[in-house]
């Protein structure tokens, strides 16, 4: 049994100095040129193994050079089902990749259904297959799902979660401009629909044998990083909470939006960085700092939002 | 470019006299004993790879069983996920063969995320990849949906199900126990939440571009059969919509309750049933008819299934 999730993660954003996670959502297209022309020139035929083999190639790569620096990487399942079961296969043999590398890694899955086929899911993406045949292939340490079912389709995921020593972050509150419509949907005393769900999602996390050493529990909450208000007032109440952050860099918020998720010691929340990091080598500023040595690019990134974010920690406290 | 999804479905379902779906949720350990021992003896160590060998075949025969009698499966991915890739790979072989019997094929994978991600699963899920190596490889003709993130995260899988001559069904009201809890959160003037968002999907099914010659549309949503307040209001309302209506059978709503979303002429509903039809020949009163013979035994499950609907079609009007 592997150490309880919630206390991994305190450990390694302590060892790491930063709540910074780096998002891996490969687009074929995007990758460096150099990787690129390798597999177009290494194949008769260009074909969908060939773009699975050059995807891999890049994210192993940039987990090398960012391991040493992030506590965790975050990998979204979406963009390896584009290509189907070869999808998979490549997301599974990242995380073993990963885990190798010493990264905590989270499963940005985004699964959600009712009784047995939420049992299923939890069994699918968080189990390590003990299945002949299988039994090599690592689940990730924790995944994102979606909570809309209710306690029902929660609860199947996180007593998985808690058997195997792994984590699940709920979508409680995404960022996108019509998420309010859903999301922020208020009863007749104000309360919203998403701090109703934050509720529910705050007792699944209490429960005693969800509780690590370090007072937080392996069940968190997925909440975007570009409303303020929304950070502060749930940081306060749910205080054994982790929160894994969306949207920093590409998708608009700021590190001060981003650290009120952070307990004043580091610990509590991961921010997450995608496109910004990964594709670095795109940006004219690191581009013209180390020209086609696309890792450079992707690290000075690294170093750079480490150093914002720290910056906005000693500004809020 | 296929005909339109709706129409496909309205012709399907008349041609069938029944809009009865038969749900695949495959569990190895509740397969038929012969096919068990068929795979559990033919292999040296009985693997993932014999387990997903036994439920395609399972599948196969039983596809082939209803196809005659149904307009349509619904694949339920999260039993194929458990196998990993492999898993997958069979999922898609399967769409293969639904679609070599004529039936038309949900995917029932509950994806949602905003953004770029909800582009990538929409292309994952419902565009017939023109990757080579993977160019005979189909994608269902519809999937189930989650609409957590609003109009945002429905857009990009109704376009793509346009493009297609594909639909989508969005997950709007269950009926797990908790689903209240969320789903029924009800503002100041007593609008629930399902209905806001039941609301956003009447306006993306109503876009001129979705709408068929049948005159519905082909987005719709997934409402559980255990609320009869619920259908009435919603068939109402939603005139061009079609529902999927999960909970037929093993999770407890009537043949009266699911036939609510019909409407007079016995379009607009897909009524599912998964365990009570699939695994029939776990029932005395079939095994004492049929004996061994697992595929009478399910055979004679949609036969009565489809008399009940039919009788309650009757009942009705």
């Amino acid at each position: 049994m592997p150490r309880h999730f919630a206390d991994r993660l305190c450990e390694a954003v302590k060892s790491k100095k930063t709540a910074l996670v780096v998002g891996l959502d490969p687009v074929y297209s995007r990758l460096p040129s150099t990787i690129k022309s390798h597999y177009e020139s290494s194949t008769e035929e260009f074909d969908a193994t060939s773009a699975v083999d050059a995807i891999f190639d890049f994210c192993t790569q940039t987990m090398q050079v960012v391991a040493p620096m992030v506590p965790a990487v975050k990998i979204n399942i979406a963009f390896f089902e584009k290509y189907f079961w070869e999808g998979i296969e490549t997301y599974y043999a990242l995380i073993s990749e990963a885990d190798n590398l010493g990264l905590e890694v989270i499963g940005d899955v985004k699964r959600g259904d009712i009784g047995h086929t939420a049992e299923l899911y939890a069994a699918a993406h968080l189990e390590n297959p003990a299945l002949v045949g299988l039994e090599d292939t690592l689940a990730p340490d924790a995944i994102t799902i979606n909570g809309f079912a209710g306690i029902d389709g929660i609860e199947p995921f996180a007593d998985m979660a808690t058997r195997q020593g792994k984590g699940i972050f709920v979508w409680v509150r995404s960022s996108n401009p019509s998420a309010a419509v859903i999301q922020d949907f208020a009863d007749a005393d104000g309360q919203t629909m998403y701090e109703k769900l934050a509720e529910i999602v705050g007792q699944v996390a209490d429960k005693a044998e969800r509780i690590g050493k370090s007072g937080y529990s392996n069940v968190g909450m997925v909440v975007g990083g570009t409303t303020p208000k929304v950070s502060t007032a749930l940081r306060q109440k749910y205080d054994k909470v982790w929160f894994l952050v969306p949207g920093y860099g590409s998708q608009g918020a700021s590190a001060a939006d981003c650290v009120r998720f952070c307990k004043p010691d580091g610990t509590g929340a991961l921010i997450n960085a995608s496109r910004s990091i990964i594709y670095a080598y795109e940006k004219p500023k690191y581009k013209e700092q180390f020209g086609d040595d696309w890792k450079k690019c992707i690290e000075q990134a690294v170093i750079d939002a480490k150093m914002d974010l720290a910056n906005a920690m000693e500004t809020l406290m």
